[in-house]
């Protein structure tokens, strides 16, 4: 309970709203300051991922090439890949859960027998010390793997959400990390910690997604493609989704639940192809071979479900070929007794009640993530920084008092309660294992059990059982108990550096505190109700108030009941502790998210957003390269500037000739495009105008004034290319409109493709036509995915300065591009839902004026420049 | 029989793909040539909706006075409107059900006590007529209610999809519409008819859904909406969707089914906003007024279950308050019997024969949809263009016709067959209606009933429930009649001028069909399965052929059974099913779409069209007007054309000035942005030489060669502005640069807005400023949605023709836009998924060269082209 009096004195700081503190100066470089203390803005160094298509000259080709039946042989491929990436989820699903159940079976029935033992000899130290040796043992195994791959620490949620999201997360989804992280999760689970090993398995399949296709294209280079259509962000990050699908299918046996989760946790950024992929079958072409819009991620669940069921029918149950098994995770069969004909699972009336458990669930899961997130902080604060065993320390701390809570809980807290008559629950599937089981019977006689014992002393997945469908009561004191030490063992766990997830402690909790609610209902109330149904529903609502999803987590939850008429219950549950939830802060994972920085982007923007324009938002200063270039001028732009994509561009010097023919039609009208088009000058000398209009002393340097700070800090930042660029060197006396001088776009190269064209020496001689140049093939612009040489790997002996690249063939001719006067909404949907990187923003005559990243799209980024709005209308 | 043999002998031409037989010049013109024997192509005349905004001035108006509590208020209404909608639907489907039960007892009781005295007495066509005095009566008044209003006719299904789909098709969403299908089904569904009443019950919903906030909007004016939102296509077509799914909800009592099916069959046309308002609550900011992801369908179906499970609980079975009832169709529950250890629902072995299961209902679907195409054909051939009361002769014949069948079949064709002892199905609900209660025992002795009376003699539902439920077998033949008479007469009936649904025809006979299954497996080859789970996959099996849906499909059965562990045995089979079946040709709705000619739009491209770019397949005839423009010239173009938007634009005389510098770099830069521009005049040159390059005979007249047609083709269709236009009218001696002299592209402007202004006089005096052009607000610009004047309700008489108009704050200043060069894959995308009506394509100084529509992206258009673009190559 020092852990809650901590949590709470801290989160008086965090729950508060994010202050209203920056000064519009600050906001205008917003992403350069990190305010530690206060907020984490997101981080400009996260590179984003692709997901629109560059059609270039080597993809054309590639395109020419292509006829219906290698799209067809293509596609097979790709079908196939997706099977096995579902088989092989399936496998690693078993693998953990496998040897999870054999660790846990071992450690309980050794440590139960000692108690037993001891009880009578009073040497209870010695069981202790067993079950510590035990739990210690299995962690420091899990934490000590989480060194050898730090990203491979928490529930790997947060990380797959961004990733999707389109957000570039170093060895996210490596052959190491995924090791690391199904070995760890399987250990830290089976030390006794108060973790699930859903959210690591979901990671896990995500790695087996992003990596299988690549291994098979990588080592039997013999399998060609002709259409090397694998490597790319765009396919990587559909054979994630797949693979994140599979992983909540194994994890939970649901593989409608794994489909749509991928879909509201995961496919952030998505086109039709994606969307479909998850949640559908093409209404008109499945058949058709050149489809895309395949349902990969629910095929893959299907396939992992089914791989996993087999398995574990034939290993655990014996019955080879059975597939009607329940998931790694059920919550076996809530059912009336026979005879009963008044018993309901529940009624109107309930309703209300779970309209109540939704809020407390709501407000509880704000509290668990208020103090996660306290807690999240000072680990980044004060352990990260210090030496890596530190963090195994840590590790260890949380095992040994977890160990001995449980440990004291269940021999002095528990009470002795009656074993109700063994009801007959008509399992007509022998696979439900019996609830009795399971319960302990720790100092307690024939026939009573010890209800803190069976509680603790169980796997987690037991624990549940019991509180599911015991029909022995846990008295009212039990159960606090036991909410309160999880809750708050929970919460510290969370973010120790061990694989962990959240689900299945969280679903623990919840189930504690609804089965709470159902005794006080029953007992003091006297109301004919179903117990179990409360603890289902108090199981969603606590779920649902940390982790904040809905559609998926209600089917996750009814594919484990396996009760559609909980449907109702369950949706209405969790959109009420949703809602009380996000009144106070944000889901767990998205906590986690925005405390690495990632600039992740919303749904949609808000309505008020829409005051803004393209123009408002975008970086109006460009680094840009011109359809012909000389070797020395892009080496110095590569090396120079951080950028990911140049646009391309040619010069637009001569001015409108006006032609008045006297007629007020025709100057009426050519009066209204020359005030229309938006120009860089023009859009540069209205932002040094609204930056003059701030008030002086809010501005950072209050004694450098006006125009000269301007200049300096278009100077210092904003010079378009810097001096080592011989062809127009920018001379010091150049006016706004030379610096700002009209471009006209032509398209857009990215940094990997400009390195890559320079390693291979793609370029001709001054005195050769362009046509001289060597060409590439699509095979060779992507052989290097996904790590593409850097600027610095490049030999300059090697190259000719004086040499000029065409790089026209290489570029995307046809990017999207939007108007400087279009809408916030309307340039955040065609960002988000097209999945772009750069989006440049071009005037009416086809000049461009700036260029919008993901960095210009994210909340904090618009809430800065909407004020900046404000103060200056 | 005569049916079949006739059925059989049209799909040998029905069957076959579409011929390939058109020739070039056909292509370039295709949608003005409609081949009536041969294959009906996409009609032009089908306007589009937009769903896109209009962001001009009077909407940033709205948006400027937009604050925090006004969207919160405006949130509140959406809710309210969606909440009303879903109990609406709700009620509707209540009172369709209560009186298609009312009827149907009614009818069955008398008739069946008639029989049963007339087997004694001999008096069976007494029987007979008094059931076809009932059924005639019934279907005949809803064949009246279908004449008074055409639109009602048939599921509603693919009119509801091609309207999600963007396609205005009149008449779909009028309240009249609604009255006469809600009634209309009642009457279709009691007369004995082989339909559902899913189909139409989904399509009354999305008319409420349509009609609800409107009507409120008009009527109750005093509740006013600062931001007038609701009036817009965008806004309604997010109403229908969820209007939709609280059909399927209430039609299904599948909530999350429907909410699929809205996404699946429905909302063809999303962005983020509609897709989680389809299946989704948003992560992070649902509680946020501002956000418009809402989960508005999923309520929206929520409500109207409840709704209807709340009254069904209390009216049909008197307790109210318990809402755990299952859907107006279901399943009942699928249960080994008690004892019997060794009883699956299903085992891996028989996955093998849901296989061969889905490929036969494939098969089957594919027949199904190919006669009833040919029929379809053969009424729009030869029965529409007839006296309206042709029509309702045929019904009345179909309803004769099956009753007569119906009658016979279960008086000659029925089997006696023994009464197994009834096994007591373990229903802790009382709701489930004994399976007993519904046989027939005409003729049969007492511990026996006659099987094909059974089937045929009750509601289709409960014949549903018998297949799926009665141990007592059906005998081969019974079965296999029933099979072949309900398939026969169901292609029949559907098309008939009556409201009606297929779900639940398709899924009895194809239920039928698997008990068939079912029966030889056991009986002849001794094995050990569950005869029900066999009639439901043949169900699924045979609905999916027909249908072809899968995820929403499996949902909605997933929910009708309530047996989660049926999911993968279902999916699998209606995958094959689709599979198969899109093998032959399409589904049924969209064979209807196809047939009506309506340009839906698929989900992507194929890969080969990526071949084309935005040039090839843009429409480069532009009819546009200026910035400001004279009264005279809008009139004059606005009763001469028939486009919907007119591209704002201003003329850009001036040639580039070449500044070469004797720098190689500079001029290669400049040589290749004169290359890459394309111009409207240069696009038109490779046009007609393109046009020359086909042989000559392939051309309409082989008389007029070359330049001359082309030159006539051009003058006739393509002359930018009538000769009516005085300011700047196009001389005959214009080259094709002056006629396509290059136009700076500002802003889109559609017709509606340009009647809008000229009927309310906005316009200004040739000697005063612009600035005096009266100002209209955005509720005045959309006041006459949806039904906007016509250009020819002007009274030209009020107007000024001299005056100008200033069209620039009216029009759309920054629609999405394309480059010519922009792949079709692209191009298509982002039509779709921002759901736009009309996308310039503007080359890369801004120039516009020609505009995109629905029209020149159908899969007929692409491929057409695609040939053409072959041909050149």
């Amino acid at each position: 309970t020092k852990m809650a009096c901590c949590g709470n004195c801290f989160c008086c700081q965090c729950c508060c709203r994010e202050g209203e503190t920056r000064t519009p100066e600050e906001l205008t470089i917003l992403g350069e300051i990190r305010d530690e203390e206060d907020e984490i803005l997101p981080r400009k160094d996260y590179e984003s991922l692709d997901y629109d298509r560059c059609i270039n000259e080597p993809y054309v080709e590639v395109l020419e090439g292509m006829d219906n039946r290698k799209a067809k042989k293509y596609e097979a491929v790709r079908w196939m890949m997706v099977f096995t990436i579902g088989v092989t989820v399936g496998l690693v699903g078993l693998f953990v859960d496998f040897f999870v159940r054999l660790f846990t079976k071992l450690k309980f029935t050794l440590v139960g027998d000692s108690v037993e033992k001891c009880s009578d000899k009073g040497c209870l130290p010695l069981s202790l010390l067993e079950l510590l040796a035990f739990n210690m043992t299995f962690v420091f195994i899990a934490s000590v793997l989480v060194l050898i791959e730090p990203v491979a620490t928490g529930s790997g949620i947060p990380e797959i959400k961004s990733y999707l999201n389109g957000v570039k997360i170093p060895g996210i989804v490596r052959l190491r990390t995924f090791l690391c992280k199904a070995a760890g999760v399987l250990f830290s689970v089976a030390g006794g910690l108060f973790v699930g090993k859903e959210g690591p398995m979901i990671h896990s399949g995500a790695i087996v997604g992003a990596g299988l296709p690549q291994f098979q294209s990588i080592t039997f280079k013999r399998i060609k493609f002709d259409f090397p259509y694998f490597r790319s962000d765009r396919d990587k990050r559909d054979f994630v989704s797949a693979g994140a699908a599979a992983g909540v299918a194994a994890a939970f046996g649901a593989p409608i639940g794994g489909t749509l989760f991928s879909l509201e946790e995961g496919s952030s950024f998505w086109n039709q192809a994606l969307t479909w992929k998850v949640v559908y079958i093409n209404v008109s072409q499945s058949m058709n071979p050149t489809d895309r819009g395949s349902p990969y991620p629910l095929f893959c669940s299907m396939s992992a479900t089914f791989t996993l069921n087999f398995f574990r029918s034939g290993i655990n149950f014996s019955k080879w070929g059975s597939f009607q098994l329940p998931g790694l995770l059920n919550f076996g069969e809530f059912k009336c007794p026979d005879g009963d004909k008044n018993c309901h699972l529940w009624t109107a009336v309930d309703l209300a009640f779970f309209v109540l458990m939704g809020v407390a669930g709501g407000l509880l899961g704000a509290l668990f993530n208020c103090m996660n997130k306290c807690l999240a902080k000072y680990r980044i604060r004060h352990i990260h920084p210090k030496a890596k065993f530190i963090r195994v320390l840590e590790s260890l701390l949380v095992t040994m008092v977890t160990t001995v809570v449980i440990f004291a809980a269940s021999m002095l807290l528990g009470e002795c309660r009656d074993l109700s008559s063994p009801t007959t629950h008509n399992t007509t599937l022998q696979i439900f294992e019996d609830i009795n089981s399971t319960i302990r019977q720790f100092f307690c006689t024939n026939k009573t059990y010890n209800d803190m014992a069976t509680l603790f002393f169980n796997p987690q997945e037991a624990a549940i059982h019991q509180l599911f469908h015991q029909d022995g009561t846990f008295s009212p004191v039990t159960l606090s108990v036991f909410f309160l030490l999880y809750f708050l063992l929970a919460c510290w766990t969370y973010g120790v550096s061990v694989p962990s997830g959240l689900f299945v402690p969280s679903l623990l909790c919840g189930a504690a505190f609804g089965r709470l609610v159902a005794n006080i209902l029953r007992v003091k109330l006297g109301m004919d109700i179903y117990s179990g149904t409360f603890a289902l529903i108090g199981a969603a609502a606590f779920l649902g108030g940390v982790v904040r999803m809905t559609i998926s987590l209600t089917v996750i939850l009814i594919e484990s009941t396996n009760e559609i008429t909980y449907g109702l219950p369950i949706m209405i549950t969790l959109m009420v502790a949703k809602w009380t939830g996000d009144f106070f802060n944000k889901g767990i994972y998205d906590i986690h998210i925005q405390l690495r920085g990632v600039p992740l982007l919303e749904w949609e923007t808000e309505v008020e957003m829409d005051k803004l324009t393209a123009s408002d938002i975008m970086e109006p200063n460009l680094t840009y390269v011109y359809p012909h270039t000389r070797v020395q001028s892009l080496v110095s732009i590569l090396r120079t500037t951080v950028y990911h994509a140049f646009p391309v561009v040619t010069e637009n010097r001569q001015n409108e000739r006006d032609f008045m023919k006297g007629n007020i039609l025709v100057s009426n009208n050519i009066r209204f495009k020359k005030s229309s088009v938006v120009s860089r000058a023009g859009e540069q000398r209205r932002r040094c105008q609204s930056m003059k209009s701030y008030p002086s002393s809010e501005l950072r340097n209050p004694a450098e004034e006006g125009e000269d700070l301007l200049q300096q800090m278009l100077e210092r930042r904003h010079a378009p290319y810097p001096n080592l660029y011989p062809d127009q060197s920018p001379s010091e006396e150049w006016t706004m409109e030379e610096r700002f001088r009209p471009l006209t776009f032509h398209g857009l190269i990215l940094r990997s493709q400009l390195v890559n064209l320079l390693i291979r020496g793609v370029c001709y001689a001054e005195n050769q036509s362009s046509a001289t140049q060597p060409r590439l093939s699509y095979a060779e612009m992507t052989e290097d995915y996904p790590r593409y040489p850097d600027i610095h790997d490049l030999d300059l002996a090697l190259l000719n300065p004086r040499m000029i690249v065409d790089v026209t063939p290489y570029m995307n001719p046809c990017p999207y591009t939007v108007s400087p006067n279009t809408r916030i909404s309307q340039v955040f949907n065609l960002f988000r839902t097209m999945g772009l990187r750069h989006l440049p923003v071009v005037n009416a005559v086809g000049e461009i004026v700036g260029i919008i990243t993901r960095h210009n799209l994210t909340h904090e980024f618009l809430v800065a420049k909407l004020r900046q709005h404000y103060i200056t209308v």
